[in-house]
């Protein structure tokens, strides 16, 4: 299970176009953090469901017909008549950098609040995944950390991705609660730099130090284009990305951490899940939108299969 | 000037398309009713301003941007930081009615306040024009009021366009707001059947007998691709429309209204002011975009000029 932000994403159709014109989009695409995750969860075939507020309008019904349609649980997801479905725009610019205007801490996304954490859903939920993106409010500061701990309290595991631009740690509310859930992680999911932003720690090696010893037990690095690195009490591992061609990058860090997580879940050993979730994140960015690249295990079986250069997972 | 809702709008490019899959959208375009009105206002070259707040992203300045572009001053606008700018979307179905999806109330829009109505501006203002969809908070409405009273306090004139959903005279704080500012209008411009929405009477004549006690000066009924027709305590007129291909409807009703008001306020006679409004209505039905048809005098005479049928204004 997981719990957060469930939006509609419109995508600027060109390459540096600007929202300052009129151009053309596309869209409303399913998105959301949180959303996405779930989705690339239901489509390994596992069990899948999401806390979360949408409005009672079409892009909320998007984002319901097509989490259901892949398979996740939606009986968590409130409907509010007098809220609206949060959204994203994005543009890229010229070097494939993103540029968003967000319609999110004002959605029915910011409603989310302790009551929806009594979902009978939560008390069989073996695995909660926690998305950094989904903190912006204190009510939602406050969900998360009873899901957590109702999870954690009936044995469950917790993966966090802190997914979080730099910016919002400025608000100590925002870094203690980051903080205090980072203590309760047993799988850690950082992208690239967000490996020390949570601890004292300056170098890699250090931060795996510093975060084992809070009782995290597995640490994966998503390093993009370049594939991810592992850390766990015992040893290192990195697996080299898939090459493909890359049409739009978003979501793929979401879909690689469910994959990552949802292999783990089912008990396959830490190596292939990484590969497994590099060809999520891979499978991922091939298409436009950014729940559009979720996969089923087939899929990832295929683009595994497809001849890639067969290097050998790094030990050292 | 004006008071109200600073929009973008975001178009379907189909016929027919849902907002429950992905597709291909236009947009964003400047938008909001009291906005495209004020910007019709100063296109025709006359001084123009409006109280409304817009967030500081991209959406609120490309509206600051092409009403300054266009003559208008800006100064009135509030760019809020911890808002959003108000958006619609908007899809046409096989028939050409129009669905939208807004999001105002939650919007920058909906911050608008009576501290906002502080500006200098108003007390230089000889005209303000009210847009009933602008009246959906109680901070909204109290805004409006005091504006009114400030530029009637002054000798100043009042218009009025209800432009509101039926279904939201079901308030019963909106329906007394909307008549109050009924008995402090000068010209009225109802569409359609707009015309009856806030009096006793059902006919066209009772309500307009109505209308006229109530001491309203000028009638305009915009009866959109008929033309539309004038009542004042002496006489009837109508006017038809001028014939085009209808490309996109929205705004038309906004600019008619701006430029009957401004031409007279600028001193012209009733019926070429008439003529005129309708040509800034076909105008703007020619242009995909709300504010993408407002128009200059000139391209409003070269319209006129275009060889229309002739036909004289109907009095009886």
């Amino acid at each position: 299970m997981t719990m957060g932000e469930i939006l509609v994403e419109i995508m600027a159709a060109e390459r540096g176009q600007s929202f300052r014109k009129p151009g053309l989009l596309v869209g409303p695409f399913p998105s959301g953090a949180p959303a996405i995750f779930i989705d690339q969860v239901a489509r390994l075939g596992h069990d899948a469901a999401i806390i979360g507020c949408v409005g009672d309008d079409d892009f909320g019904w998007l984002n319901i017909e097509r989490l259901r349609r892949d398979g996740v649980d939606t009986s968590a997801i409130a409907v509010l008549e007098a809220a609206v479905t949060g959204s994203a725009f994005v543009t890229y610019d010229k070097t494939g950098e993103r540029h968003f205007i967000f319609n999110i801490t004002n959605s029915a996304s910011a409603r989310l609040s302790p009551e929806y954490v009594g979902t009978p859903l939560l008390e069989d939920c073996t695995h909660f995944h926690v998305m950094g993106s989904s903190l912006f409010s204190p009510g939602l500061r406050e969900a998360m950390a009873r899901a957590i701990q109702i999870v954690k309290g009936q044995g469950g595991r917790v993966s966090f991705d802190p997914n979080i631009r730099r910016e919002l740690l400025g608000i100590p509310e925002m870094r203690e609660a980051l903080t205090s859930i980072l203590k309760q992680t047993d799988v850690f999911l950082p992208s690239g730099d967000e490996l020390t932003l949570l601890v004292e720690a300056r170098t890699e090696g250090e931060a795996v130090e510093e975060l084992l010893g809070l009782g995290i037990r597995e640490i994966v690095i998503k390093q993009g284009s370049r594939g991810c690195a592992y850390y766990d009490a015992r040893r290192r591992l990195s697996v080299p990305a898939l090459t493909v061609a890359e049409v739009d990058p978003t979501g793929a860090g979401d879909c690689f951490a469910a994959t990552y997580v949802t292999c783990r879940h089912r008990g396959m050993a830490v190596e292939p899940s990484l590969r497994y979730a590099c060809a999520s994140g891979a499978r991922a960015v091939m298409s436009t939108g950014p729940m559009e690249g979720t996969a089923g295990l087939a899929d990832l079986d295929a683009l595994l299969a497809r001849g890639e250069p067969t290097t050998e997972a790094g030990h050292d």
